[in-house]
């Protein structure tokens, strides 16, 4: 009998792994720079935070949440998004007492129970961000810029920024009952979800995936005619702002984002799809949820966030083709000739690891051949070799330039494509050179060199 | 009505989200010198897939397992360890077929039901590592010595490896028939667990948490005794290589590991708790698992790895009190005097991001009195100051060193604790010189003073 992942999940290894790295890595740098801190929230909350946070019955996401009973008989939910469990956080240690405004992101794995099909994940990874404590359109236009510069500095070079506003609670009632009456006389053509949504959230309609192609909807009211001067001044300041940061912004009506919680700005981040016939992709989203901390149990607190899938970006960085270079290359490769020299191998190799060197050796084969062989495969950039002469005549054999790349005071080209066979003083002399960055050997050369010459006769 | 996280799970963030992050990274910097590759697995399996791998009912991790049955009725397991799910992945994925040997490495959370209480986790966070494809003394101590140097590298100064085989199949079914005859004439009094164990796997009872303390346990048949020659050559190969690495290693009879897949080498990581009274802390364990990828269904492949706690580790580092400092500065606070100044610190900020720096600003106000605040709070190294005046003269203000630093051809003096005025110009030229090392500013310096400066009038 053999074992397989479950249908919907992934594993993540070799080059693809790499790039997820790189994805994961980018935006912790990035957001740092922006002031941002990192947490880490629990895989799995209480079900009520998500039915609270995330909306009603009909809503895609709670519809689609991994809901199971533990051994105390207590509804438990894998989270299927970020902005519910760190508001929660925020609530519950009181985070945003000592901090104004609090700056977090978080990384981690997101869950949603969907019939598995091309694309369609179970578990999948979202990278977010969110601001608590301050409204304002500066903060909504450098949050947002941060997004875009996220994704430039993973390689895309394009994007549009699609923004709207849900505007304040006054323009968002007006604006809702507007749709209701317009929707009543369509709804008996609508799915059933949108038959349930006039009553309980109709903007929701404008945003249904089986309806939203209709004619209906393209002609439905618009959410600017019914917002209030404030919210229209702070939607152009926003959009004023990206503008003179050179970025691609667009406002769209119809815009209102996938979850209850959102209140004001929303945006999204959409890339071109250079396949032909493919749509757009939606790289990211998010908007202010101002609304959610005093829903959740905690103070009036106001909130901007966005989030945005790992492995999606890694679909539009693929389309793009900007990866960096992942193929990796060993600094150095150990050969030895007998046992003895295996021993002392590993030896050096902990050495040269332990100065900041990636290191490997075979840790079976004592011949050249499958020695060399290893060696290729791991793309070492200096070969060396210890044998029985070696040993006896306290040297080094070694092949390659890596070694001397820093040496100011040996000639370049002897060292090149040579073997050469040096003392082990003489190797040790050099690798401080080329490593002197490294403050561990700087302080312990002669130590090390002792160390590693020690033998046992 | 306020939402609290499930019991036995913990927010992470702050100083201890840093040190979660500090912990996190040096395991991955130590493993990619050492030549290892990281990987992730799905944080759900088909239950099954743990209950062939860590063991039969008798088993603490298998009774403790968060296991629930999905909407389509299949039974789901959050992983209660990494070793099984990596051992599925490599065999699903056939990563064997290209690597020899292969070294991965995983980290990420584990789950498991324990009632909670003092420091009893349900959700707990591992790193990890695995090698498959050899079976050799030289790998065992190798890899054993990366887990020391990990612990190292993390500010744990003196820890002792206890090691100890567990045999080839024929010294331990041996050992095992030796056992039984042994405990069948005392498992009347023993827990109800090693009156199960003592029929299916007499060598869990040495392990067993509760009879440990036995006198019953003390004087069993020693594995020793039932030792192939090989066996004991092989343990004692890695015990001299670990010694000649400078390591302090002791061989346990008693140590068997708590999971069914162990084959010939185990070992945990131990380091003496400083707090009277306190027992020693296990900081990491592993040990062969030869068998379990035929298990899984794969082919034979001899394996071998080791995983921490980093919950664990944290504690271990909290009691040595040897982190690294912390506390964060801010390389710029940017302070607007009124809206228009904002808008334009607005773009200093990202500009100054983009060069690779972290800056602050505040997005409401336009007074002195908070901003500066916000600057002390932040630890902003320099603060630049942008009002009516320095827009009109297209100046800026600074106070603070930090712009400076690496800059020769200025008397540093001048500019440390002093606030002084200069030309946009001028304050670019010094960005240019502190920043060279970043490309993208020494690729356009002209193109970003043009951006900054230019101005909507």
């Amino acid at each position: 009998m053999s074992y397989q992942k479950i249908k919907g999940t992934q594993d993540f290894f070799g080059i693809e792994k790499q790039k997820f790295a790189f994805i994961e890595q980018t935006a912790k740098n990035v957001s740092k720079r922006w002031g941002f801190f990192e947490m880490d929230t629990p895989i799995f909350e209480a079900t009520e935070l998500f039915n609270r946070s995330v909306g009603d019955e009909t809503d895609i996401v709670k519809k689609e949440m991994y809901t199971f009973l533990d051994k105390g008989d207590r509804s438990i939910t894998l989270r299927p998004e970020g902005t519910a469990s760190v508001t929660r956080a925020v609530v519950e240690n009181k985070l945003y007492a000592s901090t104004n405004p609090l700056k977090l992101s978080y990384f981690g794995p997101m869950f949603r129970y969907e019939r598995p099909q091309a694309g369609r994940l179970r578990q999948f990874t979202q990278f977010g961000v969110e601001v608590f404590g301050v409204e304002s359109a500066n903060l909504d236009a450098d949050l947002i810029y941060m997004a875009v510069e996220t994704f430039r500095e993973m390689g895309i070079k394009s994007m549009t920024v699609k923004i709207n506003t849900l505007g304040d609670d006054r323009s968002k009632e007006a604006y809702q009952e507007a749709l209701r009456v317009y929707f009543s006389t369509k709804v008996g053509s609508m799915c059933k979800d949108c038959q349930e949504r006039i009553v309980k959230n109709p903007l929701r309609i404008l945003d249904c995936k089986i309806d939203a192609k209709g004619e209906e909807i393209a002609n439905a009211p618009k959410m600017s005619d019914y917002l209030s001067f404030e919210s229209k001044a702070y939607l152009k300041k926003i959009v004023d702002l990206l503008e003179q940061l050179d970025v691609n912004v667009e406002v769209d009506q119809t815009l209102v984002r996938g979850l209850d919680y959102y209140t004001s700005t929303v945006f999204e981040i959409i890339v071109e799809s250079e396949s032909p016939g493919m749509k757009d992709l939606v790289l990211c989203g998010g908007g202010r949820y101002n609304g959610l901390s005093k829903d959740l149990g905690g103070p009036e607190l106001k909130a901007i966030g966005y989030a945005f899938g790992v492995e999606r970006v890694m679909i539009a960085l693929d389309e793009k083709n900007t990866w960096n270079d992942f193929n990796a290359s060993t600094d150095f490769a150990i050969l030895a000739m007998d046992d003895e020299s295996k021993t002392e191998s590993i030896k050096l190799a902990n050495l040269l690891r332990k100065c900041g060197k990636t290191v490997e050796l075979d840790y079976v084969n004592t011949t050249l051949k499958p020695q060399f062989k290893l060696s290729e495969r791991i793309n070492a950039k200096t070969v060396l070799l210890i044998g029985e002469e070696e040993r006896r005549n306290r040297t080094i054999t070694w092949k390659g330039k890596n070694i001397v790349e820093n040496s100011n005071n040996l000639p370049q080209e002897m060292f090149r494509n040579d073997q050469q066979t040096i003392s082990m003083e003489q190797f040790f002399k050099r690798l401080r050179i080329y490593t002197r960055t490294k403050r561990w050997m700087e302080k312990n050369p002669k130590a090390y060199a002792n160390y590693l010459l020690m033998r046992k006769e």
